[in-house]
């Protein structure tokens, strides 16, 4: 039997999961194979999501974030070629043409695209000649981490974070965290993924905990004092003064290699990956470069987040000698926090927000209900508000939303698991969830809520 | 039309629930209805799940377990009568005939009975005579609290804790935390209703924490000492030394009164209602005096616990007046904690244990994995143990059960949620569960060890 020769381009969860996983898959079946993969930058495998973490101080250094290392890769047989860019794709004749420390063509049976995604640089953080503005800057990826680490050691005062969305918000408490006075911008609202009413409330905590936070501002340009950023202009002419910048506006999925290919894109600018991983003869894709079907609607949704990444990535690895392993899409299931000092909020959603469920023409019922996290009588008792989105007309549960105090966050679990089951707003009501005094009300928060709800339809 | 007379036997959660849910049936149609409630005890609604944080100093009052008043329950309209005790009822003439501060005959057209459940006491623990020995106290109502914290007022210095399931485990962890030299004694093994390879693992953080806990140990008999108990004698012949003495062997069905009135009880004692919570004409029951449908076996269980009690009385109360409401079943979903100085174990469980499936016909397949509760990088991160049990044929979940830190126990709802739809052990590896580095790994704990056991059937 031929050996497959399987090239993966991007050394990070979504691709180095399908390059064990295939190895793994090859060896249970006698096959052969050859995994190869081209990683642009340094590093393998990281938590992108642990960088703010790192910038606030509980993590020491980057390479804490790192959950496989280069020689980790090696060692399973991967031949890993860092500093290594793909930059032409000929999906016909089956090549991939690298520049960098690996250059030359690479020939493939099948390849795998894990490109992931870029941070979104806006033309005012740019200085003429294209580079970013010295102090400002983005946080994606581990080079970016490092970036940050030496920015801040020459412990600037004033932070200016572009963006209130999870990074945002995140970037926000690490800086606070380190002692800066902070800024957070946003065009619109805070945690624009959540109905309004729900993120108004982490907006609340984010002021609380001294957040200069401003929201429907947009930046005009950027003031600089002796090539460093200094301030940050307002379209309403405010001017903020900054030693850093944080551009946290957003990512969006990296596909020039394919598109320029002929790979068809979907309407965010990511690969379509069917539910299998495949998006043309021999070729795959998973992770942030990719958008994934929504559960809920059918729809392919932009959702770059380390967890469908990861399962789309061992999905691929398992169908690349011919398996059938099927990615069972998406909920829009995100968490992050807002913890400096006294404030602790937690955040979470899953499910459709209420304008989604509304744009995929449901019947929108949908309520808050405030509630507390554990018995009242408990010492750390803390407000929880959930929301409920469901249909009217067929009591489908949508979409829930938490806002609230220790443990309020990771409740949105059950939701998800609702959500996953197709259940209704009656069964998340009914469910038979945990309760002692330290975890829980008797009827969880969750199901208080969903009970109201249901009581409404 | 006439007013419909319900009387109510028992006014904590479950009757209660019955009783302010029927109110609210009638107001919305425009029903007439008069609810009584009678209740031996002069307490109403009240957590007895707070009793050990009560007497561990976390709550200063039993006021504050009590969720609400005699006067609450009045100003709704409730004709609550305390200190008053059904002694006899005649099902045919629809009759209850009461002693204690409100005697005689009540005459009803629906009876909900919520007489709860019993601590109970072994012969041991009695004096000639049949009164406890002074020093020896169950932990089940709101009395018990009010002894404990009289026996602790008294400083003494050590405890035995006899019986080691919720309420044993949640009485050591109290006691250890007044600074009683604590030893925690039982037939069989600590926390029964796991497997035993997960309760090892609540066993050893018991004794990291300073218990002297003795498995597989029967009392004897009790020393005494000036007229209290001195000792607890087991029967091996060991004499422990004790100044006070929790009995915490579990609890029984209080169904004295309905089956002396020939309402049949099952196999634990309890009465059985159907799904609507109606065990006879006329006559209905909820709370911890039944057994409920098990979710799973479709088999009845006696389940004590306050969720059920809430969410059957709920569905007494809406049927009542002749609605449709169902009982959804349970789960068997339970979750506790021990926690004491740096010891921090979270212990939770939903579904069938390994036991119970392979009882219940099934052909079981297990596997627990070790895990982190979140990044490993971070600083909060702690171990968590999860045991997936599943069936090898149908691939469907059956159970899952957590020991673990921090965020470990409340996971169960996830997994609760699973069950609930009928998923399989696949859905639990592949749902869309929220991930961010202070709450979770990429891969939740839950579903690494779910899919760990995928990968194995």
């Amino acid at each position: 039997m031929t050996t497959v020769r399987i090239v993966v381009v991007g050394a990070n969860a979504a691709g180095m999961s399908a390059a064990h996983t295939v190895l793994r898959a090859a060896r249970s079946a006698g096959r052969g194979v050859r995994v190869t993969a081209v990683e642009a930058s340094g590093h393998t495998s990281y938590s992108a999501c642990g960088i703010p973490y790192w910038i606030a101080g509980d993590v020491s250094s980057g390479d804490d974030l790192v959950a496989r290392t280069a020689q980790q890769h090696r060692d399973a047989g991967i031949d890993l070629r860092l500093g290594t860019r793909a930059v032409g794709l000929d999906v016909s004749r089956r090549v991939l043409t690298c520049e960098g420390e690996t250059p030359g063509e690479v020939e493939y049976d099948e390849l795998v695209l894990a490109t992931g995604a870029t941070a979104i640089v806006p033309d005012w953080a740019r200085a003429a000649g294209g580079a970013l503005v010295p102090g400002v800057h983005p946080v994606k990826d581990l080079d970016d981490g490092e970036a940050w680490i030496e920015q801040l050691s020459a412990e600037p005062r004033r932070a200016v974070v572009v963006g209130a969305g999870y990074i945002g918000v995140e970037m926000a408490e690490a800086l606070l965290r380190r002692g800066l006075s902070t800024t957070l911008l946003t065009r619109g609202r805070v945690m624009g993924g959540l109905d309004d009413d729900m993120g108004d409330r982490v907006a609340a905590g984010i002021r609380e905990a001294g957040v200069d936070l401003r929201t429907e501002t947009t930046v005009k340009r950027l003031e600089t004092s002796e090539g460093r950023v200094s301030g940050v202009v307002t379209a309403d002419g405010d001017v903020l003064p900054a030693d850093v910048v944080v551009l946290a506006i957003g990512v969006e999925p990296a596909t020039a290699l394919g598109s320029d290919a002929g790979l068809p894109v979907g309407e965010a600018g990511g690969y379509l990956p069917d539910a299998g991983g495949r998006i043309a003869a021999g070729v795959w894709a998973a992770g942030d470069c990719c958008e994934v079907e929504h559960r809920l609607t059918g729809q392919p949704a932009f959702l770059p987040l380390g967890t469908h990444a990861n399962k789309l990535g061992r999905v691929v690895g398992d169908n690349l000698l011919g398996g059938d392993r099927r990615f069972g899409g998406a909920l829009g299931t995100a968490i992050t926090r807002f913890v400096v000092d006294e404030v602790h909020v937690e955040i979470s959603r899953t499910g459709l927000s209420s304008r989604e469920a509304d744009e995929a023409g449901h019947d929108v019922v949908a309520l808050v209900t405030e509630g507390s996290t554990i018995s009242g009588y408990m010492p750390d008792a803390a407000p929880i508000a959930t929301k409920v989105i469901a249909d009217r007309t067929t009591r489908a549960l949508l979409g829930v939303q938490v806002v609230g105090g220790p443990g309020a966050g990771k409740r949105i679990d059950a939701a998800a698991a609702a959500l996953w089951g197709a259940m209704s707003v009656d069964d998340l009501a009914g469910m038979d969830l945990s309760y002692a005094p330290p975890f829980a009300t008797a009827w969880d928060a969750l199901q208080i809520a969903a009970r109201r709800l249901a009581e409404r339809i």
